[in-house]
């Protein structure tokens, strides 16, 4: 786990192939996705249509804590309880984003863009 | 699998979600990538620095052909082989390929443009 997010860990030094290391599964730009549209807290994410498994988001929000793509901050009134946000390099993520929603509305028939307001 | 290509399969009408049942993993993008650098032939795609798995690629090929994204062509002087080509529909995924080598070059350190010179 501490060399997933060194060169080492990596398949080729190809851009595409280093940031399909990081967001490459069925779930971890939902997440993104998620926080794009103003979520911010474990339950929100959970309560996405798609039914997101608790231990598969767990992992997914360390994931992108570790490669710098989310931060987690304290929620003052609470005991161990968090809210996540995009950071820079999170944010910087809302062009993949609208692709991959511009490229669902085109080609899949049946996708609903009113769903993602704000992406 | 007759229904993976089906809104039955779907996990919800987002059109993120339903992009991401079909290229959601780490190796989907990356045969897209090599189609749109111009490499048509299974061995091609083999020979890639990543070193994607026969049975992996195969599946990958079927998948992306399925959901009209990728066509085979006979090789005219070839017993039973084939090229592969993108559709209009593959051709469209050209902004979420440059959008994630955009990523990668900005956000992680030591990729290379480079590799990727008509993407």
């Amino acid at each position: 786990m501490a060399n997933e997010s060194s060169a080492a860990y990596r398949r080729s030094p190809c851009p595409v192939a280093c940031a399909l290391d990081i967001l490459g599964d069925k779930w971890t730009l939902l997440v993104v996705r998620d926080l794009m549209l103003g979520r911010s807290r474990f339950k929100e994410f959970m309560d996405s249509l798609e039914g997101i498994p608790t231990n598969i988001l767990t992992d997914r929000l360390v994931r992108l804590e570790r490669h710098g793509a989310v931060e987690k901050r304290p929620v003052p009134s609470g005991v161990r309880r968090h809210t996540y946000h995009l950071t820079e390099k999170g944010e910087a993520l809302r062009s993949v984003i609208r692709s991959l929603v511009d490229w669902g509305l085109d080609y899949e028939e049946g996708t609903e863009a009113g769903l993602e307001p704000s992406v």
